[in-house]
């Protein structure tokens, strides 16, 4: 075990910033479950990890890699919480920009600027078995200290990819078989429900706005979630975990197909 | 217009806390959305308005009863947020204690302790048309001023009865004909999509802990979201939304029914 280098402090702080992940392809994992998501799923991304004592012994006998033993107030310095599990590792943000999406469907998020609900939408398409996650700029960065903290780490599991706009996105998306979007609308749209091609190699769009995506490009198609107390729409977290689940229900065994 | 008597300030405060709402049987409503939510649903309820004049202004041209203006600084010496919206109800909590629930089922909430996730799940409730939302000791106040902010007010639309446990819950959801108990686990029981029963004059309930509800009663059964990525559980506001989706999904036009 060894005490923290200064060039090692210096680094905690700098990923709390864009430019700090950007410059030093680094990002921050804080937290015993998002830690312990990133040491079962990705240990060879992980540079060092930085715990207390308590925060060693809650990882159960897991023996972090490069670990560095700092005492509780040091902790606290770098920590960005303020109830702090004393558990936190630095790894690299893997790169898939060249890797051909899996499955049935590329999820896409569109403006979705809140972290908490970036991370919780990564969280849920974790939980169904999904892996490529693109997104547009308008969004936040999936690999900011808070994504990471609200996704428990789900980041290690998925496939980012970033796009400057959602017609960017599609072009890339079509050049590999992916030819029809569907965007999530809260006023109108075919019915998620009854909507026989969402999941058959398509694009499937979250906005993080009241209106839905940003601008869809020419040829998509929208979706919406019925809502007949005809009120308001679903906030972007939970209109994504219907139709994450509507795909759960096709698939399944038993289901009826996509 | 008047000002604030100091009997009505310091009734603002005393609405913070649960005991001031049990002594005055009174809510405060603060928030644009949900002040237009309570103006529209319930405006018998109210017993005086507080706003500012950018607060007035937001209503659009709304006459909100019994109206005291204040300045900026006055209201945020009350507001229960930082940046407040200058608008503000205060009215007396509906009693449904004696009113037989109706539709297809009771949506039954069981150690929901965060007012924010108590809020969502009020929305999506009202969002789909629900009306009887019942709820055990350990959840905490529909009434508090966190739960109806989260809520947008939704709760004015709703009907809410409280029980000291799910078993006197459920004896008086019997009582009413509503004999079979649902309690969402995260661990096992029938599939969500494929429990026919699930809507039939049932109770659904939704626990907020990780292990589902406290302690469900003899006889009742249990009912999973499958998640095959094998991962974690929903929050207790993502399972509520899926299963009350489903409702969508089978009671709509077109759907299989329930």
């Amino acid at each position: 075990m060894q005490t923290l280098s200064r060039r090692e402090k210096s680094l905690l702080c700098a990923l709390l910033t864009r430019g700090g992940r950007k410059r030093s392809n680094c990002c921050r994992c804080e937290g015993l479950r998002a830690v312990r998501e990133m040491l079962a799923e990705r240990p060879d991304l992980i540079e060092f990890t930085v715990g207390t004592g308590r925060g060693l012994a809650s990882l159960g006998g897991v023996e972090p890699p490069d670990f560095r033993l700092v005492s509780e107030e040091e902790f606290s310095q770098f920590s960005a919480t303020v109830n702090h599990q004393g558990i936190l590792a630095v790894g690299r943000i893997p790169d898939f920009a060249e890797t051909p999406p899996q499955g049935d469907f590329i999820f896409a998020l569109d403006g979705v600027a809140d972290p908490g609900n970036f991370g919780t939408i990564s969280r849920t398409f974790r939980a169904i078995g999904g892996k490529d996650v693109w997104y547009t700029e308008g969004s936040i960065d999936p690999w900011g200290d808070k994504a990471i903290r609200s996704g428990l780490g789900a980041q290690f599991s998925l496939r980012f990819r970033r796009f400057a706009t959602l017609e960017s996105l599609a072009d890339c998306a079509k050049s590999f078989g992916f030819n029809t979007l569907f965007v999530a609308d809260p006023h109108d749209g075919e019915v998620c429900f009854d909507c026989d091609d969402l999941f058959r190699k398509t694009v499937l769009v979250i906005g993080g706005e009241a209106n839905g995506a940003s601008a869809p490009p020419a040829g998509s198609r929208r979706v919406i979630i019925p809502m007949p107390g005809d009120y308001e729409s679903l906030n972007a977290a939970q209109a994504a975990t219907v139709i994450l689940l509507e795909y759960v229900r096709r698939t399944r065994k038993g289901g009826t197909g996509c």
